[in-house]
């Protein structure tokens, strides 16, 4: 480790409890990027960030337009053209996240407590891709330069799959072009075992909505002779699986490459028991193919999941309806080398197959994105381990993530460099669901880890 | 005819525009029963309905208690005790509306258009039950007195399944002891077709909930080897029909009465072709159990609905979790003689039988009501009939109803008197679903007939 680093690192130290306020400020904006209503804080969220890339000396900072929510986009590029550079994506967009959920603080209110940060967004994703214009801005105030040249590119429709990612890349292939892409998105199992994952599901998500008569019917006047859109969408989806838990879309696991033995070998040093996962989620039971242990199954295996179900009345005490419509929100997360647009055609023609014609059943695209695989051998691969091994003070796995972050698969094939995960978070940091949190330690060691992978991607080319 | 219903009849035609405004006033009150929100609004109908009735001279008029929403109690005894007495039983409460329901006009804004007036409450059971209290104000200001004696007994929890109506009749008998009940809370096919109901469905309404995981679950992280609630759920859901559309719980039509060829032959007087069916609800397609006609479907056949459904996400846009639960709300029409707690329990055991361990089921009774049947060859329902005959202009039909109104039968039983259910409203006023409405002629021609069916009730004992 040099001087440079080792003052970074230093700095970073010093200034920890600011640099969490300044967090906190970038988690109190509702940054909701699947709902319209939250529109004006998306853009509030871009902004702040271009302000604080600013700040800290980054001059061409700007909010760029998409079709969609903004991208706050940032770079430094003072370590000249003889040095790496690395661009760093994150997203500042965060899902939904309601009191009534099951919250205990407010979640747009951040609270430390038990050395945690408790927001939505705290881990995913506010939290870590701040930890990289943390490790940034500790270089440029001790030194006052890096050791390699940074491009921040947040955007804010990750949540909603990225609808508008690709054409912002292809339109901005020059300024965003850089070595290698490090993204901070993702978790590992417990402190001592930092993980980078070189493997990413893919996801086909879309809407089944079933219709009936015109409006909700009396169900005394009219109930028993019309076919109940609930009772049909109920029937439909409840033939999404086999007896023995596979997916019953016929062709479903057509495109899916068999994992090989050595792959299985490696999973299986992160695999859980049935107790550690049933203590994780809470349920009563596992459930699944039992042909594949419980990591494959949540990382290496394809799913079908309900998302949401509605329909008719869900407030308090009876109404006596045949609702007019029913409908649910369906994924699937999708491994090599399935194809996101033939799984939704596989689908929706199995649900359309076995649809009957008392009613009408509409299927609708939402959302796909692409799995994704990288070699690990690689030495932007190898850098990042060290880093670990320095910065973190432990040797990480290379693990296969089962989330989807669509721009993975996207930046690599555009921009053909690899992307290195490197994920800050804990597995259950509570992403998506109530009472989401982030590790105040893991924060502050992120960005040590950070400063000495900016390190050892330099000496890539010393 | 006398002169004394003449008079009377000739009172509400030439007070009929006032007797709607004070119609639409009542409407105007947004009393929900079955959200908690509205309780205030459930004792302003109340007191609204007791003030009109002192309005109208009945001193002894007030707002009842009971553990629920409170009763409306009117009475006119002034005919004398050699006079018959008739109970009139109506509901002030209605079901929940909004205007994302598909509303043209906001619901508690009554608006008249087309002959019709349109509110939630319009014809269930608002304007239905004050075309009695106007029958009687006809009376009393023309003769100052009626040819029998009167109580109204207005309820405020018949659209939650009156839980507080049996314990209010227990403890008021004497109160309320009458000769006769009637109730306008049901409707006719057309104008030209008053029907009188000799028959009513019971109901029993339960809630089925699955329970996963602790909280929802991020679905890339956690998905694969948790069987998702909602899956759970519609698998359950989806296995409560037979192939042939009957119900698969086992047990379930083990006490239903066989119709009779006589019957049968009557009930076809008002079946329903498909065309006309399919044109009154929209649905694409006739469903249910082909041994029985539509019209034996809807009114003489038990049914099993689902009213409700709910999980996980709904909102707009993707929402990528595994929901930590999901729920339904489920109702049965049932007939004589399905006992609706042997039902509920038949139900509970078929669902607790095939939920999988890998979730927690549970199954709740929300309410119950008893199906009821009367012979219509009793001078009380003869008397409606005639009444029909001279103030409506047609000759009634006695047809049974799919609906379910658990007073009926709790009256039936607890005071030993018939219930003529002679409905002023028509099959498709749109009650239960949005855009309720009430036609402003019925409304009137109602009020006559009321006005005559008094006449026809003291008559019995001249």
């Amino acid at each position: 480790m040099t001087l440079l680093s080792e003052s970074a690192r230093h700095y970073s130290r010093t200034h920890a409890e600011r640099f969490r306020q300044e967090l906190h400020d970038l988690l109190r904006i509702p940054s909701v990027s699947t709902d319209p209503a939250h529109a004006a804080d998306m853009r509030r969220a871009a902004e702040w960030l271009v302000a604080h890339m600013r700040g800290l000396g980054l001059e061409y900072a700007q909010v760029m337009e998409t079709a969609g929510h903004p991208v706050a986009y940032g770079e430094w590029l003072g370590a000249g053209p003889d040095k790496p550079t690395v661009l760093v994506y994150g997203h500042y967009d965060v899902v939904p996240a309601e009191m009534a959920d099951g919250w205990h603080t407010p979640p747009f209110e951040p609270v430390e407590k038990d050395d945690k940060i408790y927001a939505r967004g705290a881990t995913d994703d506010k939290g870590q891709l701040f930890i990289h214009v943390k490790a940034l801005e500790s270089y440029l105030q001790t030194a006052g330069h890096a050791p390699v040249n940074v491009k921040f590119f947040i955007e804010g429709e990750e949540e909603v799959s990225s609808p508008n990612l690709v054409p912002f890349i292809k339109e901005h292939l020059n300024m965003l072009m850089a070595d290698v892409c490090v993204i901070s998105d993702t978790s590992m199992r417990t402190m001592a075992e930092p993980a980078i994952l070189h493997s990413l599901r893919g996801m086909t998500y879309l809407e089944v909505e079933v219709f009936g008569p015109t409006d909700d019917l009396h169900s005394g006047l009219w109930g028993g002779a019309v076919h109940n859109p609930a009772l049909a969408l109920v029937e439909i989806l409840g033939k999404l699986y086999n007896a023995d838990n596979t997916i019953a879309v016929p062709g479903f696991y057509d495109d899916v490459v068999p994992l090989t033995a050595a792959e299985r070998e490696m999973i299986a040093k992160t695999d859980l028991s049935d107790e550690q996962y049933k203590q994780s989620t809470g349920v009563p039971a596992i459930w699944g193919d039992t042909n594949y242990t419980i990591r494959e199954r949540i990382s290496a295996r394809p799913t079908l999941d309900i998302n949401g179900l509605w329909s008719g009345w869900s407030g308090p005490g009876p109404k006596t309806i045949v609702p007019a419509k029913a409908g649910a929100k369906l994924s699937s997360r999708l491994v090599g080398n399935q194809d996101p647009h033939k799984i939704y055609d596989q689908i929706k023609s199995y649900i359309e197959s076995i649809a009957p014609p008392t009613v009408r059943v509409e299927v609708r695209l939402i959302t796909t994105g692409k799995a994704a695989l990288f070699p690990f051998d690689i030495p932007e691969m190898q850098a990042a381990a060290h880093a670990y091994e320095k910065g973190w003070g432990a040797t990480p796995l290379f693990t296969r993530g089962g989330g989807s972050i669509p721009v993975v698969a996207e930046i690599a094939d555009l921009m053909d460099i690899p992307v290195v995960l490197m994920g800050y978070g804990l597995d259950d940091d509570g992403l998506h669901s109530p009472n989401e949190r982030f590790s105040i330690e893991m924060f502050h060691r992120g960005i040590e880890t950070a400063i000495v992978y900016m390190e050892e991607l330099a000496g890539l080319r010393s």
